[in-house]
């Protein structure tokens, strides 16, 4: 596997997922596979749960890692093709890449949506020019578009407690926030779905919050917060920010989930994390036996290892 | 063990000292103990020596570590339970600290007195609160109330160079300091060295800045900046701000320690570190043949490796 | 070796870089030369390129890395003799690295020129120091005067292209920036490349901007932005501050090089990074086949491998 970017770049996802439940049976299990190798994370954004399970994955396969952010350990990056870097930017992409790709044999990058020029964002363009720079593997670890290492986690843990005799029933529900999110998450969260046969996705949001037609056809979207809540296997909960106008916060509170609003059913409830608790969701559901969050969590790290164990094997 | 909070976790004392000083004398004996393992180290306040030493004591044992600055690399955490999180935390200490419970063998633990409210930091609350979330098992990298690494660093010091014929006179002396500072330090020095039967611990500090009966009980206590100087085996010197009013600096300079006050006495020199120089102790007694910081410095590294190999085997 | 302070600490440089070689051609050769052992890297200025290469190489030997930003993880430094530290300084030099020296076997320093007084900066009296209170060997990760690993690294790569029947023509090619830079990187190429007898070193620079006779002295100095461009077997470009008056400013645009300044000459470019593009060099240059800075780049590791292989054998 050359780049693990989207749903896209996998083969077989079935595959994919067995080789995740393998190393969380055995996480030894390909130590060697890494020795001698080293995996660069580069991180524009902030990360915790991303750096921690990408690095556990990685010493499992016996992997180096060295870790980069950039805001703080290294300068400020010029993107620009042509640019006179005569302002704040001391590096150029093309450098900074080209040396990271000879320095490492994987490398993974974080780069936030900036949430102002929709198409800017939708062309991912930091994450491919870094990949071409760089010429080596590369692991998203989540970019303007995509979060694939939370959507991998989120599809191992719905199939580890899904029905097996009939259609899986998925409904991802926004939810308010306080500010700005990307919508890399649900973007993901839906493409993973909608390439599972076995699942019947439903998407419901506020009016001029709907993804993206690349990442949401095929679902059912729905736009009332009680839309399907009482009938789904899983609910993912997710804030993210407004389509049209992009970027724009939603906050409206009638969407914050409850105990109440499901009404006895027993769904699941999903979120990637960090979560705002009594924002997006209530403290019962959070604190209560249908909650998955930390499941997921903890399935960060298998997926990452799936994902890097396929990616030094290219 | 379970933790390793304070002085009543150790069952032994004398076993954990000979564990610290094997460690010492071959570095690598346990290796393979923490193999596959991983220790999450989380800092809400900033270190340098307890990461350095806690990093190099886990990895003679093969323990893979990971380090979080949660002001740095992540983000600002909510404790208050119930809370609606629509201010500036994103994670709430619940997910937080149940993710590193997921992804960690064992975690350290750094936050610091906020020295407003006694009896909020006399709960160590954040500590506590970690460990329930966590659910695995939890190292003191310096609490609200103790810094126990540092306690038994200080107590293989003294005992590696105590008279052994007869009772060891320690002082703990008050100094003066610039900023205010908590009372961990001192409190967990009174803690472990009340545990030793054949220590005599006196404390000398000004009016107001008695510890904690929890902590002193059993000391003798003196208010004079000359007391028992001449008399002690082992004076170790630290700064800490008042109990009465809670959290008062003081710099009252006649608490410096000088060579002239010691009066030819042969008495060893301790501090923790940092140390300001000409503030709390004199460059001479510092830069001298008493002083014994580097020692005690070095002594954090076995310290550490006899407290995880505890926690490795719970 | 003691230290790897300057070219005068290499007692045959054609041995080091066979052994730098060595290891390009397999990382891996002394794989065990640093089992037990600990660097600790040192950075009171910010670094990238020279992190992640001295830690790859270091983990090429199996030597553990430590990694201290002293402005961020640590807390501000004292280094004058006899301070009264009642000020914004938390810690002594003395106890940082005497410490550090306890709970490392190799340490490495960077610390850049402040440009204030050249005088100072000459002494490069924090390297010196800290070595001395460490009392360990010692890294030079860039120093105020000098840069050796990057200087081995260009020296290798210079070697590995240079003629074998004549001399070897370099030229060392001031260029413009827009900040005030320290002159440790022409030093310290002058210094490499006139220890090389094989090779013909000519400076050029602006006046005002020579370096300092100490490394200087044995080179041909140019005042023109043209001299010695077309008949040079490689030309390294940078920037440096003046040095009268010092540490000014040099932006002068006519010195930036371009493909049509080189009039059809076969020159190789080396640029040490990061690099302004069309500031310092221009875009066509960099992207062309003549530029050398990304093998530069990658010399890094096997630079520090060969540095590191040295102080582990004191």
């Amino acid at each position: 596997m050359k780049q693990f970017f989207s749903r896209a770049d996998v083969a077989d996802g079935e595959t994919l997922l067995q080789q995740a439940r393998a190393y969380r049976k055995q996480p030894r299990l390909d130590f060697g596979l890494g020795t001698g190798k080293t995996l660069g994370l580069v991180f524009f954004n902030a990360s915790l749960r991303t750096r921690l399970s990408t690095q556990i994955a990685a010493r499992n396969l016996d992997l180096e890692v060295l870790v980069m952010n950039m805001n703080q350990d290294g300068w400020t990056i010029e993107t620009r093709e042509g640019a006179v870097m005569d302002g704040g930017a001391a590096e150029h992409l093309k450098e900074a890449a080209g040396v990271l790709g000879r320095y490492c044999d994987v490398l993974g990058l974080r780069s936030f949506a900036g949430l102002q020029d929709a198409e800017a964002d939708r062309a991912d363009a930091l994450f491919h020019q870094f990949a071409a720079y760089a010429g080596k593997p590369m692991l998203n670890l989540e970019s303007a578009t995509r979060h694939p290492l939370q959507s991998l986690a989120d599809w191992l843990t719905i199939r580890d407690r899904a029905p097996k005799d009939r259609k899986i029933k998925v409904l991802l529900r926004w939810a308010p926030h306080v500010r700005a999110l990307p919508q890399a998450v649900p973007n993901s969260f839906a493409e993973w779905m909608l390439a599972d046969e076995q699942v019947e996705l439903h998407i419901s949001q506020p009016a001029g919050f709907e993804l993206h037609p690349e990442f949401s056809t095929g679902a059912q979207l729905h736009h009332s917060p009680e839309a399907e809540l009482t009938d789904a296997d899983f609910i993912y909960v997710k804030n993210w920010s407004a389509t049209t106008p992009y970027g724009q916060i939603g906050s409206d509170p009638a969407w914050m989930l409850t105990e109440k609003q499901l009404q006895g059913s027993p769904a699941h409830i999903m979120h990637c994390l960090p979560v705002r608790r009594n924002v997006v969701l209530a403290d019962e559901l959070l604190d209560g036996p249908r909650a998955l969050h930390l499941e997921q969590a903890e399935n960060r790290i298998w997926a990452a290892q799936a994902a890097l164990a396929n990616l030094l094997q290219p």
